[in-house]
C-alpha cells in the first residue's frame, strides 16, 4: 500500500448561503479514523441531487463549516481505527457514503474517514465506476419497490421518471411485475424511457395530461405514487391516484412546496408523506440490509446501471455541478480525486 | 300526529358554480320514505362549513339538481317505510343527517325523507336545538379527540381554534387530559379560548408566532395536528411539529391549496392526510357507534354545547349564510323550518 500524505486536496464549501458560488478546492489534512472507521483513499464520486441539496443548505442537516460534499462514492480502505468492523476493511474496495451527520469529511475529496458500517465491500466484478453510484439511487429505487410490493400496489406512478432514479425505477419494476406510470418534462425524456421499455410514459406538457394520468392512475390501481418533484406536481399526481393513495415525496427538484387539494385529502382519503433514504435503512437490521446490498450488488450491471456521462477532476466540481443542474436526466457527473 | 301535506318549503339550489348566489326558495312536493327510510318533520337545522363547500360544489360529493342544503338538523319522525329500523321510530324526536350522496334531499325544508341509520333518537333532555347540531361538530370533535388518544399522543395542535368545532376540542382535551394547542387569527378569539380554559392560544399574527408554535408543539409533543384552515397554514403547522408528526386535514376555509415544504416530509417524517367524518363512522361497527353517540349525548349540554346566535326562518336562509361565512366563529345560524 501507498504511504498516506499529510494533506490531501478536497471540495469545501464555505457557507450554506451561497450554494455553489461558495465552493472552493482546497488542501486539508488527511483525516485519521477514529474507533468504528475506516480512511478510504476515494476513486470516484458522483453529483446527485441531494448534493446539490446539502450545498444550498436544504439537505436533512449541515455539517461544520468548512464542509466537504459529497454523500456517496467508492475508493480502497487503507486504514482503520480500532473495531472489529473497521479492522477486516483495509485493502477492500468499497462503496462508501458520508451521509450522516456524524461524519465529517465528504466523499468529494482524496480522502475520506467514514464509518465503517457505512462501507460495502464491492465484489470483483463491480467496477469503481458503478460502486460509486451504489448506495444512493440504486438502494432507493430498491427502496421505492420495495415499499410498493410490500404493500401490494399493483402499479407506481412517479415524477422525474427520466432521471438516473427514475429509469431504475422503471426497470426494477419490470423485473417484479410493478407497472410503472412515468411522468416527464419533455419530449426526448419520453423517447427515452420508451428506450427502457416503459409503457406508460407522459409528457407534463402534453395537452389532456391530467385526464390521461387520470385514467392510467385509476386504471392500473397506482395507489402509491413516488415524486421527486414537489411544487404543484405533488397535488397533481395525487389527484390523478384513486381513493386512498399515497404518494411519497423524496425530492423537491421544483424547489417549492408541495401543493395539495385538501379535498384529495380529506374526500378521498389520500396521503402525502416523505421518504428519506436514512430513515428507511434506519428501519432494517443489519442482516436484511446486508441481504439487500448483495441483492442490489448483483444487479448494478443491469436494472441499476448508472450511465455515466462525464468524468471529471476535483478542480472542476463547480462546473461539473453547473452542467450536472441544467440537465439533470442525462447521465451522471463523475468526480475523480 | 298531524296530517302530511302534499308540498312543502325548501331551500334549492339550482347550479353549483353559482354558489350561494342560486339559492332560492321553493314550494316543492313532499317526498316519500323509501324502503329503509323515515320522513323527518324538520325543526332546525344549523348552516355549516361542510354546507358551504357543498353549496360551492366543493364537497365530497355532488346531488342531482336542484338539489335541496342542510346536511344536518333535528325533528320528528312522522312516516317510516318498510324495514325493521324505520319502524321503531315514528313519533321520536331524532337528530338526523342528509350527508351522504344517496339522500336526495337535505336539511334545510319542512320535511326531510333519510336513511333510519341517519337518525338518532334524543333523549328527552336534549332540546331540538342541540340535537339539530350533534352529528357533525360534537361527533367531529369526539372522532378527533378519539383519533389523538387512540394513538397515544400527549398533545394536539388545531387551526381555528376559535370555531364551534375548535371549541368543543378544547373542552374535550381538558376532560380527557390531551393538551390542545390553539391557533386563531383574531385578538378577540385569544380572549374567547381563554374563557373556555385553553391554556396554548397563539395569534398567527402574532410577531414570533411560528417560534412559539414550534416550541409549544415539541414542548408537549403535538404530534398529531387538525386542520380546517388549509393553504400555507398547513405546512407552518407540520413545520412546527415535532418529527413523525401527522396533521390531518379536515376543511380549507382558506380555499386554497395545503402548502407543505417537503423538507417536513422527507428528512423529519411528517405526514399530511385527511379527515372525513362520513369515512371515519363507516370504519365503526354498529355497536360503536352506538356508545359513541351515547357518550355524546351525554355532553350535549356541557363540552359539546353548541353556542347558537340567531334563529332565521327558511327564507332568510340566503343572508344566513352570508351572516356565517363573515364571522364564522361567533355561534351558529339555525334554520328554523
Amino acid at each position: 500500500m501507498d504511504a498516506i500524505p499529510t494533506t490531501m486536496r478536497a471540495v469545501l464549501i464555505k457557507d450554506y448561503d451561497g450554494g455553489p458560488e461558495s465552493m472552493t478546492i482546497a488542501e486539508v489534512p488527511v483525516p485519521r479514523p477514529g474507533p468504528g472507521q475506516v480512511l478510504v483513499r476515494m476513486e470516484a464520486a458522483p453529483i446527485n441531487p441531494s448534493d446539490v441539496m446539502f450545498i444550498q443548505g436544504l439537505y436533512g442537516f449541515k455539517k461544520p463549516l468548512p464542509a466537504i460534499p459529497g454523500f456517496e462514492g467508492s475508493g480502497t480502505v487503507v486504514a482503520a481505527g480500532s473495531g472489529m468492523m473497521p479492522r477486516v476493511l483495509p485493502g477492500r474496495r468499497v462503496a462508501c457514503a458520508a451521509a450522516a451527520p456524524d461524519i465529517v469529511g465528504g466523499t468529494w475529496a482524496e480522502y475520506l474517514v467514514t464509518s465503517a458500517t457505512l462501507c460495502v465491500p464491492l465484489r470483483k466484478e463491480v467496477d469503481m465506476e458503478q460502486g460509486a453510484n451504489m448506495l444512493v439511487n440504486p438502494v432507493t429505487a430498491w427502496a421505492l419497490l420495495e415499499e410498493a410490493r410490500r404493500c401490494g400496489h399493483g402499479a407506481v406512478v412517479q415524477t422525474a421518471a427520466a432521471s438516473a432514479l427514475g429509469r431504475m425505477v422503471v426497470r426494477l419494476g419490470r423485473r417484479f411485475s410493478v407497472a410503472t406510470i412515468n411522468v416527464v418534462r419533455r419530449p426526448e425524456q419520453v423517447d427515452l424511457l420508451r428506450k427502457e421499455g416503459a409503457e406508460h410514459v407522459l409528457d407534463v406538457n402534453d395537452a389532456g395530461f391530467d385526464a390521461k394520468l387520470r385514467e392510467l392512475c385509476h386504471g392500473l390501481r397506482a395507489s402509491i405514487g413516488f415524486d421527486a418533484v414537489a411544487g404543484e406536481m405533488s397535488g397533481r399526481i395525487l389527484r390523478a391516484q384513486p381513493e386512498g393513495s399515497r404518494l411519497l415525496v423524496y425530492g423537491a427538484l421544483s424547489q417549492e412546496a408541495s401543493q395539495v387539494d385538501p379535498r384529495s385529502l380529506i374526500f378521498e382519503g389520500k396521503r402525502l408523506e416523505g421518504f428519506w433514504l436514512s430513515s428507511w435503512l434506519r428501519g432494517k437490521n443489519l442482516l436484511d440490509q446486508f441481504r439487500m446490498l448483495g441483492k442490489v450488488q448483483g444487479l448494478l450491471a443491469t436494472d441499476l446501471n448508472t450511465e455515466i456521462r462525464a468524468r471529471l477532476p476535483l478542480e472542476e466540481a463547480k462546473r461539473g455541478l453547473e452542467q450536472y443542474v441544467s440537465r439533470m436526466s442525462s447521465g451522471k457527473i463523475l468526480l475523480l480525486p
